[in-house]
């Protein structure tokens, strides 16, 4: 494990310093399980109780901690800031592998020195694997795909013919790209004709899928994720959907065929889109809200149909109370009848 | 790959031509996309001006169209036949690739000369294989499976023992099927005890399945796929579940414990069924929607607990105006008790 | 197959026997399905016909059945004693089968010589397997991961390192335990910074995961599944749950980081919670409850954002009725503007 003093952490994240800089660090650790030796950090100046109890040697925290009695790094930011100097923490010089005496290689293919395949992967004709990459065991890589560098496939993913899948991705174990898309016919018996999915997907850098995640290839053309998406686990991604760039796709949710997403799109649990549908940039709709028509750039949504979010928790809490709101109604409306009656007796 | 004349095409789906027959045709391309020596498909008359535009050497047209600068085949149902030539385009002869050395196969097992089986591929005892299947890399097959003519089966799908599976059948990668099916005994102390799920899965011809799918065993008897049902990515088929011919389950939708599907029923992404229901001949299920009770053949429907669509889209219209009704309501009471005093002063 | 007297099998259950307890059973079964020799069971009281109808040689029934034809065995619950008796007749020692000669182990493992380890299993360094573990083809399990005497890692799955998993537990294909949690950071230019996910999963005893599931590993700590919790099939369990002893999570369901389950939580099929909620001892979320906050023990809960069952089952069925609803106020408005004219005009 790397040793790192404070200040060169601080560095890092453009943290100011109060104690004693000098000191070395090994690993970041959370506010309660940290030690002697570790660097922690605090979210919120209201838990800066915590700072004191903990075992740590030193902590990132945000601005309005201004001294402790350990060495402090301040930023404007600590959950990024400590992101950042855990990955550094983290970081480890790639070692290669090498090809494990049991991967299966098809023809013409090109891949790098610097790299480490598994056991039993099986790699198609025509594949280019990149530098740095690492395979998992049981993976399988159709013909002609395509990945760049310092990407990593874990375990028993399955990547179809075709897929092109960029630099410094991850994609977690069991999750399939580029199997068919979902297209049927029906002919006039109600029979389904499957329509050729003839397309392919393109997976941009620094993109993350989760594990036991679907991304069809298009019908014709592209299903594409751009730079910087990522992605949980049980997704779905269907043919020819555009997710655009830094989206992220929280678990079990799915976008339909054709869907476009711009950047930054934040899709919540279980939330999903109809078919044919654009997101502007920057959507968020919220775990389980059903998009069913283009959503304008920006907007928080909620809901199915997916209404903006004040209207729809609005509307979530009403739900309930429409019961007795029935009642009323209906009491309001005996109330009326008799003043009817009344007034007329009146006249 | 093929060169078919216009006119042959035509013939295949019942089409007039318009133009010259005689072309040859190699592919079928989107109409953005197609190139000369492509044929494309135009679904909707009136994007009559992409058929002008398009590089395409012929197009597949609706009857609304009568004549064209290119050659055209006239049908009912474009985007029917479309599928129809793609799929004819397509079509190779099959080419056993044979078993891969590495292939794992039990004893008495009955397998096809003419098929491919991929490496890793682990097969149990008395497994019976079909003429023409093909089996992609890391598939485990269970004991006493049977699997028909012309099926394909992907990459690292898992097949459990005693399931059956028909002719020209595809499964996409990652699925499982006959794991055992959801089913506890409590005891006092809230254990749950297992129920042995003894029963098998069968799926009849030209069912397709896809990525990451889970299709249980039955807890006693059977869980059966009818022909022609078409399943997308991420869908849940439990214990004991009849789905009919024809069937459509889209994304992430689920059939619980004991569902029994009429034929050409459509389940909408992400819907499901409470346990032991029957959704009649062509019942429709919109996205989402959640089926609590028996549906009647041919209706439509949507929402938890799911009504008839019309009455729903309608309620989920009206429910985000729920806060504002609840104002109305209590305006209303206000203004009628004062005119319970009004009427009270005058008497 | 074993051979039992009745009453050996009626005294497992505690049961009555009323007729000749010497017959000897090999089988339980269905009802419908049921043969000569076997045993089967009735829920039911009221369905005693189906008693006199079956093949079986015996039937587990309920209190309320005090006589029959073929012998009986009264239990007060027939379905509890069933699945006792069927898991009996089913009981097998177990077989071991070894490791087999493609499997890959890494250094310094510590594997049982009571074991069966299927083609083409992948094993890390540092790995303990207990006594009369099984674990099926292409299984991946990575580095430092522990396994409990009894427990079955079925076909494709994938342990990721460090996991920790109990004696007696199941896991269904494809299932992928450990992999990361889903975490980052925003910086300023809208990119998501990873946050290194680098805690555990513990999985306790008597713990049935089934196919396709995803259970996260910790950002820090622990992703802990307590003992006798049963999980279906495509079931998300994010990074830092805790879900309690003998809990249920149905078909598609969701925890998501941090929720913490007491004992004896149900979640229904695509119930889902939030991040970091709280849910108490026995609660249970109907199916596709989204919990959004808090639960006291023992409550039912439906609907999202979850609220008391009575209540969203109330609100659920009112919720068809809103457009008519809102028709009615404005009758009333209406009814009310003119009693007001009415009123003035008397004035």
């Amino acid at each position: 494990m790397k040793k790192v003093r404070i200040d060169q952490l601080a560095e890092l994240v453009d943290g100011e310093i109060i104690g004693d800089g000098s000191l070395e660090i090994q690993r970041l650790e959370s506010i309660e399980a940290a030690q002697e030796g570790d660097i922690t950090f605090l979210v919120k100046p209201k838990s800066i109780d915590l700072l004191e109890q903990t075992n740590a040697t030193a902590a990132i925290v945000p601005l309005e901690i201004k001294k402790s009695g350990k060495p402090i790094i301040r930023v404007r930011n600590p959950y990024l800031a400590s992101a950042i100097i855990h990955n550094y923490l983290l970081e480890k010089p790639f070692v290669s592998q090498g090809i494990h005496s049991t991967v299966i290689v098809g023809s013409e293919c090109k891949i790098s020195e610097e790299i480490s395949i598994g056991p039993y992967v099986v790699i198609g004709n025509c594949v280019n694997l990149g530098k740095r990459v690492t395979i998992g065991p049981g993976v399988y890589i159709g013909d002609n795909v395509t990945i760049g560098d310092d990407t990593e496939i874990k375990a028993n993913v399955t990547i179809e013919y075709e897929s092109t899948i960029g630099n410094r991705v991850t994609i977690h174990p069991g999750t399939v790209i580029g199997s068919d898309g979902y297209g049927y016919a029906p002919d006039e018996k109600g029979c389904h004709i499957k329509r050729p999915q003839v397309g392919t997907v393109r997976i941009d850098d620094d993109v993350e899928i989760g594990a036991n995640c679907c991304v069809d290839r298009a019908t014709f053309g592209l299903t594409w994720i751009k730079s910087g998406t990522k992605i949980d686990n049980l997704v779905q991604i269907a043919h020819n959907v555009v997710v655009g760039e830094n989206c992220l796709m929280v678990s079990q949710s799915a976008a339909s065929g054709s869907t476009i997403f711009g950047r930054n799109v934040v899709m919540g649990g279980q939330a999903a889109t109809k078919g044919h549908v654009s997101l502007g940039v920057g959507v968020m709709v919220a775990a389980r809200g059903g998009v069913t028509r283009d959503l304008p750039a920006g907007g928080l949504f909620g809901g199915y149909p997916a209404i903006p979010i004040k209207q729809w928790t609005k509307a979530a809490t009403a739900f309930s109370k429409v019961p007795e709101l029935r009642k009323e109604v209906r009491k309001l409306r005996n109330e009326i009848e008799e003043l009817h009656k009344k007034i007329m007796l009146d006249d």
